[in-house]
């Protein structure tokens, strides 16, 4: 019989165990952010998209997108999920350029031994783009222009607060 | 930059947060009742469908949709499930009118922070569901005429039991 | 080598074969109705349920849901669908009982060899259980008084409508 | 009966009709872009980071993703995939910064009645989290800076080119 | 901007494509082989197992997990499926081991661009991890000694047989 | 009303009760043999394979698989994982047969009121398909010779471990 010979070795994917440490309440916060045409979210905001309540449709994709994590992102630990949230803001408007931007914050929390980044960032990542989908026939130069963490409490590593300086993060 | 608008405040659905309440053992028990010729009915019981032995099939979607509750309920928590049980039982037959109805109960048991009314829920619709897809060749008339809660336990909100007249509630 | 002992005829449940018919236009049309108090149906259609709009909700999940159907029934075929809608209304009090209905009503088409009855009865089902899932803590006596079939065209078993007397049946 | 009454009319978030469009092969090709520690992609490109090969985890989770399209996209149509390919390029340094960039390009083909845009985007998207996934241990400051479509082809809208005038758009 | 460096070229996994090739009809037999105790096998065939009746379980798992495929296999693509079939069989006992075998035999049929034989080969590895699942308890020993394609028909490789020597392989 | 007839009694599938159980920390270690042509096995391990890195996507597929085990098996309960990983090596060759074997070996572990076998069980038939899918074109002769249960550990029924003889089993 052959020795082990680690053919995988420098590949080496896996969940890494978490048996040991103890559960905790965890959140995360993270934000995904979608340029597009001014007119293309002021059709959002006041209801005129033809496909339908766009941010209603978004945030149901979010919260559900969030309890798919496990699915999508191949190492991260299947976990029960105690809240999932999100909103969406209007970004002000970058003078003369023509872009309007719209903001999609994802909130998750759980308790248990690992934390809930990948869970916010897919949320938030998926709303965006159930937005894009939903607006892309009248809009195709649409693009997420930002996903990325806000902030997180719990666990070891204590917690984390991204773009303090930004008066408006949450 | 602008205020947070609340663009979706009339529409704020989320996965409500439970991260402060304690796992206790709670159980669910759910009934989903199918209407269909006398005939079918018995040809169920007897097992002379040509699709397969209807009700080994339902029993089986029942238990996997309630594990596939909360991808179906978009506000529905993930959450560990510890116990998953169907079963079948023919209704007496309202004499008269040539329909017969077959009943699935569902329930189900975790220990979690939330209960498990839609998990039982689920699988008592989609097994009734399956019953409809096996026969719907030969039946074309067949409804599911109820799904509804039988009994809870667990939670803060307390032991809660429907229909307590009706002597064969389980 | 032993005979073939069919060790499972009488069971067996089996995906039929539908590779011999050709693919043509399908749709189907089901329903699904929730009774519940006069009450909560006013809070549903003014949008006043705390935890969101509920039939924004209820229409995502019952599209999602039509996607889903190949995982939920066992012997229903994997198939494109060109087209899932879902529409709500109210049906008219029945005056002295208290109780109130909403209908839900779903569509869904497909080019395929197959129909698509299944995958409309489980969206109307699927988006009748988030409604109820969304109020259920506010009216424990919701029910699932009807999930069935209004009509379906395309295939060689021609159409069919059901129900041809009810002049409001769309 | 009361009229339909449109409840859900300002809402109506549908998955459109396909079914009298012919089936054609179409492509899409989208990018995503993660932004990250110059050391961070060296690590990734050199196999050093311990939770393994990141690269090979983000193709197929890209590939994974581009087949779950429609389970997290609500009105996107479930249609048969013909082709996933994933590629990941080092972006030059933006001097002064401290910051690299790794691209991940998703192209997706089908031969069906819709196009392949929000596959491609998926894909692109999870792929992206996925490499955050691995290396956000190590560098915290990691962000998605942009997730867009590149081209596609196919379909009435005729072909469609985003950015032509960068040289380097594959 | 650098050259795109085929980061990933020793490690490309992709979904080859397949559109330009015409849907034809293909088919293919799987089959799985659970080698466990005489007695075991026994109680199966009896339907004396505590859990249920092992092998009608089985076989909805088997159907459902054909459709499961894509979801599964990264590289496999998501096909529509015509016809999924499980049997099951008593494999002659050998002498003078103790051990009996129960052999699963999936068919599965499509009309498309690539053929069938990832998922046959999914519904047989599937339907006997369960006959496992549901016997572990009594029967610590169980192996799955064989998991192989029987057959498969259709595709430019044209037919193909194995096992041409086995009169009764179907 | 008619008694409980227990019409399915024969074929009470169920996913039994676990509530009462506390949780520990239980792992399983499984293993399954992928048999195939000695230039088969050469060019997995050369990187040679024009599909792509085999091991690399096995062992991604092995992972995510292990976390869909409740999806796939029935009566198998949705639990946390804690940790899943998997590794791979060559089997001896067996002198004079021309065949060579890679054995895939998966570790799952869990804090939870049941074990991981069907977990592990799970990875590694996945993986070993996995592979199986990545060859097939260029070796239609392979087979998976076993997959079983290594050993196991936590739970009421002890610590558990097969082929002790086998001084390789890990």
């Amino acid at each position: 019989m052959a020795e082990w010979t680690h053919l995988n070795a420098q590949g080496r994917a896996r969940m890494v165990d978490i048996s040991e440490k103890e559960p905790t309440r965890r959140t995360a916060v993270a934000r995904a952010v979608v340029r597009m045409r001014r007119e293309t979210l002021r059709n959002i905001l006041e209801g005129r998209v033809e496909k339908g309540d766009v941010l209603a449709v978004a945030q149901v994709a979010g919260v559900m997108a969030a309890k798919r994590t496990p699915d999508l992102i191949p190492m991260c630990h299947p976990i029960p999920l105690a809240k999932v949230d999100l909103r969406f803001r209007e970004v002000e408007d970058r003078p003369g350029n023509g872009w309007s931007e719209l903001e999609v914050e994802s909130e998750v929390s759980t308790v248990a031994s690992t934390g809930v980044e990948m869970e916010a960032l897919t949320a938030a990542s998926v709303a965006a783009l159930t937005v894009y989908d939903m607006c892309k026939a009248a809009d195709r130069g649409m693009e997420v222009v930002s996903v990325g963490l806000i902030r997180k409490t719990g666990g070891k590593s204590g917690d984390y607060r991204r773009w303090p300086e930004e008066g408006d993060a949450p």
